[in-house]
């Protein structure tokens, strides 16, 4: 039977590979790199110097594929079913990877930023793979550190205040308001830093981008302050780099103990 | 200067340790193991056992010591200034622990399980300890896999469903309602079992304890069903271990895709 190992590999760090994760990459005979753009191209490289570093030259091979791009013109209402065809599109690019390029006892792994349980659609994806139902395999998952885990440890501060609840969301949702019932949200895929609209308020901001990387940036203080300061360094990155990957905590400071 | 490592080891497995992580313990001079208990003497164990399997003998000091018992029996709006007692009563262990046991150069760790981020008060105690202002050192955090991340991985399930949101909380918080605005509730520290009044909700649980070490146990289904299931392996495992450290994820099934 076919194996799958989803390897989280840490939020950019090279250290924060897992023994674990290590240890799967090398019971591993095909990695599956998927790139998003010309952009992601670094993210790609990232991945093929880790492998690498941990596994013995020739003892593994490397596929990589296009992922499709997702349809981002659709906005509103509109979203869901973009995302929906996004998904089956790439069900059919992963479908035909497993396929294709592992033999019936050969094992493929895809390692995935961060953890595969946080804002990734590899589970998912692969379950859709499944119910088609034109190939078998067996998959697991190995848990990485988290880009949430990575913010919170660079700064230093806890998610969540002692006894009270944290929420991980989006940018998107965070657009719609800030949630209900917490002071303490982690904010993911923000193309818009929606924090900007929290400066008139009592809200600290955690942010970081490129987290464990060279090219790493961290801002913290009264949204207030640091937003200016973030937007700048946000523009000036992702025009240096093509790319930018960021994600912050808002902590709401009338809620403070 | 001294200097302070606040270490996340994982969710159980040792394999979850990341290489940063064995590298910080590798320039650690002082291990500070914390005993909450008899029942948590298992968990003492098992971080010695990760230092002896990746330093070399002889090249670290460890030493243990009685956590404060926390006030258990203040309930309801006396669980904060308890709390802060305790916290207070740590921070005064801590203290010692450093300005005794580390010279003026020596560097200590902390082996936090999971993410020293999530509802782990060791980050808040040391900057108590700082602002207390009797013992000056540095410290610096090294992130973990945590047990959020290890509960998904297990189930092989993502926390959020796209483009969702997904609320990390506690027992206590969870008992005063299903938070608002999410579907996909993580809930820590829940030693009443509050899942069991969703029974007769479209709720799916994924729970798991002692994940990652050998008594490990997973359940998941409607609420309904796995509630009974699990309410009967909880209190068997909690019988013959001692202790137990469960974590479960809400899903309401309302909020499909």
């Amino acid at each position: 039977m076919r194996k799958v190992h989803v390897i989280g590999i840490g939020a950019g760090d090279p250290g924060q590979l897992t023994l674990q994760a290590v240890g799967a990459m090398r019971s591993t005979d095909v990695f599956f790199l998927l790139d998003k753009g010309e952009a992601k191209a670094d993210l790609v490289r990232l991945r093929r110097d880790m492998l690498e570093t941990h596994l013995p030259r020739g003892t593994y091979r490397v596929v990589e594929a296009r992922d499709p791009e997702r349809d981002r013109t659709a906005g509103g209402a509109a979203y869901s079913p973009a995302v929906g065809d996004w998904r089956s599109a790439r069900a059919e690019v992963y479908e035909r990877l497993i396929a294709e390029e592992l033999g019936e006892d050969d094992s493929g792994a895809f390692l995935v930023w961060g953890d595969p349980a946080l804002y990734d659609s590899t589970l998912g994806i692969l379950q859709e793979v499944l119910e088609r139902g034109t190939v078998a395999f067996e998959y697991e998952v190995v848990p990485g550190v988290s880009s949430v885990s990575a913010l919170a440890a660079r700064h230093r501060t806890g998610l969540n205040r002692v006894a009270r609840p944290v929420q991980i969301t989006t940018g998107r949702r965070l657009a719609e308001g800030f949630p209900e019932g917490v002071d303490d949200v982690v904010v993911m895929l923000d193309a818009h830093q929606v924090f900007r609209r929290y400066a008139a308020q009592d809200v600290d901001i955690y942010w970081g981008a490129y987290l464990g990387t060279p090219d790493e940036i961290l801002v913290s203080g009264p949204v207030a302050e640091a937003a200016p300061r973030i937007e700048r360094l946000r523009a000036e990155a992702r025009e240096r780099k093509g790319w930018i990957m960021d994600t912050y905590l808002l902590r709401r400071r009338a809620g403070e103990r």
